[in-house]
């Protein structure tokens, strides 16, 4: 974290150019959290009538920040909300320390806004285990609400950075009846990522107006379709959290509008696949299609275990076409499959079917396909209409080396 | 395969002398299956009395070999055996062709022994999906039977490697009733290896006399305490087989005597720690225990949660005690774990208890336990009396340049 990891090749360009979200204010800071010299706080305040929605880890070790989130998330209120990130620092299996530390800061942030504590939301992420510094944080949130402006929210990608080499962001905007709503959202994440919510902290933005009863269960559709389908490493943190904040500024109310759910879900999308194009030491982006299963779960099972596994991702890393592998991934998932009605493709190409390679399948087409950086693997399992969709990326040396020494 | 690969750290001194076993004899051969140079095929052959048991992968998309000697592993035959394996070609997903391979292979073994081909066994492991040269192996059956000895059972271990550093042996000899019994096995394997069977060819041979219906459930019940509990990369093989024959020649019925269980057992445990120790690219031994689960089944997930976690095997290679992504692994597993009653050992140092690192924990304590070879991980769940052991080894930049050329 204070070390600086090469940009990944995947990397966007530039960071995009994200629209201001009436409702919206940030700030961000240096509090010293873990290292000198970056910022590593972030303050989002959120104006009342601002509706929440979260998705979180389901891991049993959860942090004592996601616990106090999913407690605080399903609550209606007018009060307006407050989010507070610190990377550095993951504040998980800290014990009884680690949830007075998220009391401390919800109660500081509290009284210097006049917002209930039920309204405020942390996450942390970091290292587990060590105790979270949270005085260092408290003491920075005068300088932050002093800061606050509706237009900082490429600083605040930068602030929830970790091992990221680049920061994530991404947005949208509808017309719903000859009126504009906004999107906006960032996220962190590159090491333990899995389904399930894996590692990553996102928080997206809208002026759009919608209820919490219906914000939740699209929440719950869009993420089972974007971040709960990407894996780097197969590891899930302690510490993952989703939250999504209406403010309803823009006066128009989406509740219906099927466009704003598509909106929604192109921007969920493209921030999921931005933490796979950071998965630590990637250089391909692999997405990969499974159809013809039993079920949609079954196409899921597979997908994962065609994503997940070491020999696959290794044999791209070598842009080697080794489709035996993804064979092999079929036939450990646990789902069904049958030898001779499976076939597999390399983007375009042909590789195998009836239980042997394709007879038109030259090895030179898929030795030259693998060099491409962005990459299709699928499979049609042959046997009904389940399908499923999961994007992952290579394992590499590069992946070895940032989490061989990560701590030290 | 072609390649040689430098010898694991963790490999043994030597090959052990293993003891004759009556009843059987071996012979290998230069066949060329797919590299020149090396032996790379073996022809056992069993007196008439042997019985037979085996334990095979449970991929769906298992090779021909698996399938065939699955179909014949269960009838009782009075008419010996002959077991014929190769290395470079590992016969899968090569549809009706394959079944064809084994079909010529067996049926030649038949033709030059008089063993009926119901009692022919095969192997192949390497590369997936390409045609097997058959002929070149029914073209050495000739000189192999002519050179048929009981003591060549070093050779027939080198002859069955394929990306193994070193070639892998263990006995036991026991007394009952004043005689004794000889137990001698060989191993192959080094990649794709996971529980149920992953990635291994594994023959074990005994002289002592115990009826089939005696003898497979035994290797059923020693194959989930071993071979079925390690794991190098979580992938598993389209080929895996464990071969058991029991050639009777000792006279000693062995039917109810623990000693000669216990003995199968420890050379069983043996070769599966001998396949970890040539984990790919491995240059830690790690054992992880789990204790305290809610039971068994559970106590197993978490272990191979652990055991399976790329972050904690990097972390591992990097001799980092980061006891927090052995949280992060129990917390992900799926079974049931709660923060404050889980401890963790790094060997005999207590690391972490009560939801929090323990108060007596030394980080430089954790850090010079790390430099060890052979490690310990210990997790206490809290909750119960579960119980399971599995044996993995480090990820390290090694897997990686095995695994992203093997096939160049």
């Amino acid at each position: 974290m204070a070390k600086t990891y090469q940009r990944s090749p995947l990397a966007p360009d530039t960071f995009p150019d994200l629209p201001v979200i009436d409702g919206l204010r940030l700030a961000t800071a240096e509090a010293g959290v873990r290292y000198a010299g970056r910022r590593d706080v972030l303050l989002a305040v959120l104006s009342p009538g601002t509706t929440m929605a979260g998705v979180f880890t389901r891991s049993a070790t959860r942090s004592a920040n996601v616990l106090d989130c999913q407690a605080k998330i399903g609550a209606d209120s007018d009060a307006g909300a407050a989010i507070v990130v610190n990377s550095g620092n993951s504040n998980a299996f800290t014990g009884k320390a680690g949830d007075g530390s998220v009391a401390a800061i919800c109660q500081a942030v509290a009284e210097r806004t006049g917002l209930p504590a039920s309204r405020v939301f942390t996450s942390s992420t970091g290292v587990i285990g060590e105790r979270l510094p949270h005085d260092r944080i408290i003491a920075k949130l005068d300088a932050l609400l002093g800061a606050l402006d509706p237009a900082k929210i490429d600083e605040a990608a930068q602030a929830i950075m970790t091992t990221d080499t680049f920061p994530k962001g991404a947005s949208a905007t509808v017309e719903i009846g000859g009126k504009p709503v906004r999107i906006a959202g960032i996220a962190k994440g590159s090491g333990m990522i899995a389904p399930d919510m894996a590692t990553m902290l996102v928080y997206i933005f809208t002026d759009a107006r919608i209820a919490r009863a219906d914000l939740q269960p699209m929440l719950n559709r869009l993420t089972d379709l974007t971040f709960n389908n990407i894996t780097v490493d197969s590891d899930t943190s302690t510490s993952d959290t989703l939250l999504l904040a209406a403010t309803g500024a823009s006066g128009v109310d989406v509740t219906g509008h099927a466009v704003f759910e598509d909106a929604l879900h192109a921007v969920m999308l493209d921030l999921a696949h931005q933490v796979v194009k950071d998965g630590e030491g990637a250089t391909k982006f692999v997405t990969v299609r499974v159809t013809g299963a039993a079920s949609d779960a079954d196409a899921r099972v597979h997908a994962l275990s065609i994503a997940n596994s070491p020999l696959i991702k290794t044999a791209i890393a070598g842009e080697d076409p080794n489709w035996g592998r993804v064979v092999m991934a079929i036939g450990k998932s646990g789902a069904a499959a049958d030898r001779d009605t499976l076939s597999i493709r390399f983007g375009d190409i042909l590789v195998a079917e009836n239980g042997w390679v394709a007879e038109s399948y030259k090895e030179a087409d898929g030795a030259a396909y693998m060099k491409n950086q962005s990459l299709t693997i699928h499979a049609d399992i042959g046997l009904g209409q389940g399908q499923a969709t999961v994007w992952t990326c290579d394992l590499t040396h590069g992946y070895i080396s940032i989490n061989a020494d990560y701590r030290s």
